[in-house]
């Protein structure tokens, strides 16, 4: 698995090629040294091959954690991050798509470790995990389990029988969604470096610029109109697309989820509208323009910035946090708790209210014409309860900085959901740098938290996992 | 039942009386209003009989809605609070125990009208229609329903087979802790008038007191001591003395929740005292005085205060808004999501990860020695949703204030857990009155659905409800 981090360093070692940088050397060391640590666990394989539940959450957890540390090293060797800690929480943010930096300015970073920066997102989004599925030649059919612990929301559909398949299947529609991004970016104007970096910021839902004032920088409504929809497309279940391709509109447009998500955008775009307008732009317009880019970065967690949401009244900024948590479609490269959890919380809710007017009518949750199986019900209200759970105590630790309220809540929100911005000291305009190094660990954590969707990570924290119990 | 409100009028005309104030007269009045609405309605009664689970959940929030109506009457009447809106608030505030006030100073209220306060604190705390459960004569079996729509927690235990008398027992228990608490408090030296108010305001987890300053008028350690054992004595399941007073001394020690409650109260005390020694208070006996009342205040949902939170360092303050939301125990006169739950959504967790690692163990979750019904797991995993639902959905609405942060979330939690105090502008030395006339519905509807714990008032909301269903 390093040894194909060490692979994907490449791109970004010819980036600092062609750029003429002394970056180029920093990326050379570093894919040596994780080359060679690849080699050396390779060497070290495991006795038994069979991959169950369990074993499939630590492979992810655990190759998540070594992909982020070697990950690391360009920013450390090229000098562009000093602090080990925070080449740290720079690359899990960079891995997880949540784009939130401790760095103050960008722009005058070397352009190979830019692009390295945006290129982990890039590897992020789709999962880390499910490139090696579809790269390496000898995955055995328990992969699904691997497969199952990255990928995002409750149960993933299996496209075709064969995982690799599937897997690669979703990388082509990634691949093809990132060169439409770019093309039109280029319509717009923007440089071509440019335009690769948020290609790949924007598909993943990541959230990385190249520039120091995001997406505003280049003030221009075409490349935000590109950006908002590029977001959105990307916060959609991607198996969806591949209902498309076979030419299944109708299981398209009739997807429920897909409905809810753009309700709920829909929802949140005219409640912010009717807030900011006339009191923060004058224009219906305007207010159009900047309340559709932020709600459509926030639900897609991605993170992109075009106007300083700090500065918006109260309603609008609580608008911005509720669709924080709830985040893009499963099976797409968003954050959050997911729009189908919700619903089919909602719909557990509207059950219940029915059981107590007919207390023996069995009733079961359908979603798309179809029964959801009572024991993923249950394991989604547990994920709700642990995910809040989490939250209040990644706001405990936050709070120990004593910060502002706004600030403290606020930063646990943005990377437990894979955003980024959120308000206070780490808004639009802010970033991390100026948070512990508990802070920045324990934020680190969350963002994995976040993007493993819960237990992948618990299982490694919990005691109970490291006992040698057989199976 | 508003025939028995009437007569519940009649002590605080006697203490007008005995003051000679004015106020009596506005008693006189409302309570001939309340028996004349109460009389008429007796005069209306239903045809059928039998109720059922649904119809329990309906009378009990008709029930509160009708007697925070006519509650309001004495203040209105006496022109103590002149608006209809902040009237109800108030009383809301009263009869659900939450004490949050739309007064600026209380001091210069007739004293019948100060005791009417905090008399509704005494009836809410028990529950209105347990108190008229225990007091009429001719109640049925299935009133049943009635009581487990209004008591606190999951599912309350039947003391013994009749529910009348479980009622009976109850308010005992409770009777006997309010004058333990009067003479504790006269013995401290506190006036008389004082000490039966605050012993209302504090065996009931209310909150309401007739000194500007709260109980820190007094800067008094004993009467702090006295209020800090009574408020915890007042957040435990009064079933559990019940046990004591049937010598079962080991069923009391070796409850769950009791030490589940006991741990949190702990640690929160051990916490905030970690973070405001030094900071906010030069010694460790002053940090330890502070904290002890506060959280005890705030966990058992009381809202006494002695100490200014709004100045205390950020952990102490999100620290102080978590418990909050934990509150006290089941069958208690506390509000909050009750201790039970959230220690039986942890061990639900912990089966969780333990399934991840023995995938085919069915396990029970236990409390007490005794396993729990799925079914119940599933309800309380589905409330704590609700909950959570609602106060965000509660914080929007809020947010329309465009007050800060702090301020807008916290006067959900307040208001929703039944406290009374929060953050900001609804601080310990704030109050609710520049809210708007939406704000203030929605807060006390927020109130009546922490106090009766969701559904019932639910119930009274949903369109399905109102259609003629037969059962």
């Amino acid at each position: 698995m390093l040894i194909i981090e060490a692979a994907c360093m490449v791109p970004s070692m010819l980036v600092s090629l062609f750029y003429k940088e002394k970056a180029v050397y920093s990326f050379a060391i570093s894919i040596v040294i994780t080359a060679i640590a690849g080699f050396i666990l390779y060497r070290l394989k495991a006795p038994n091959q069979n991959i169950y539940a369990r074993d499939g959450f630590a492979i992810t957890a655990l190759g998540w954690l070594s992909v982020t540390v070697f990950g690391a090293l360009p920013f450390l060797i090229s000098g562009s991050i000093p602090s080990v800690i925070d080449a740290f929480f720079e690359t899990a943010s960079g891995f997880t798509t949540t784009g939130a930096s401790i760095l103050r300015e960008v722009e005058s970073l070397p352009k190979g470790i830019l692009f390295w920066r945006s290129f982990t997102h890039w590897m992020g989004g789709m999962g880390v995990l499910v490139l090696m599925i579809a790269v390496l030649p000898s995955t055995k059919a328990n992969a699904v389990y691997i497969m199952k612990a990255e990928a995002s929301g409750p149960s993933p559909d299996k496209l075709v029988p064969k995982i690799r398949q599937t897997a690669e299947i979703l990388y082509i529609i990634y691949i093809a969604i990132t060169f439409i991004i770019i093309v039109l970016l280029l319509l717009g104007g923007m440089p071509l470096f440019d335009s690769i970096a948020h290609a790949m910021g924007t598909v993943s839902t990541g959230g990385f610029s190249v520039r120091n004032a995001s997406i505003a920088a280049y003030n221009s409504v075409y490349i935000e109109t590109v950006i908002i929809l590029s977001m959105l497309i990307s916060g959609i279940n991607f198996t969806l697309y591949y209902f498309l391709l076979k030419k299944n509109v109708k299981g398209f447009l009739k997807n429920e989820e897909l409905l809810y998500y753009i309700g709920v955008i829909a929802v949140a775009i005219v409640l912010i509208v009717a807030n900011i307008y006339g009191k923060v732009y004058s224009t219906i317009g305007e207010s159009l323009r900047y309340a559709s880019f932020q709600v459509s970065s926030l639900i897609t967690t991605t993170g992109y910035v075009t106007a300083d949401f700090n500065q918006w009244p109260t309603l609008s900024q609580m608008v911005l946090l509720l669709i924080m948590f709830i985040g893009g479609c499963a099976g797409s490269t968003a954050g959050g708790i997911k729009c189908i959890r919700i619903l089919l919380l909602s719909k557990m809710f509207k059950r219940e209210i029915t059981k107590l007017n007919h207390p023996r009518a069995v009733k079961t949750v359908r979603i798309n014409g179809h029964a959801v199986d009572e024991e993923i019900l249950s394991g989604i209200k547990m994920f709700f309860f642990v995910y809040v759970a989490i939250f209040a105590a990644g706001v405990l630790v936050i709070s120990l900085e004593g910060f502002d309220l706004p600030t403290t809540i606020s930063a646990v929100v943005a990377t437990l959901n894979d955003i980024g911005p959120g308000l206070g000291l780490v808004g639009p305009v802010g970033n991390y740098a100026d948070f512990s190094v508990l802070s920045k660990v324990v934020l680190s954590i969350c963002m994995m938290i976040g993007r493993l969707e819960v237990y992948p990570i618990l299982v490694l924290l919990f005691p109970s996992f490291w006992k040698k119990n057989t199976i």
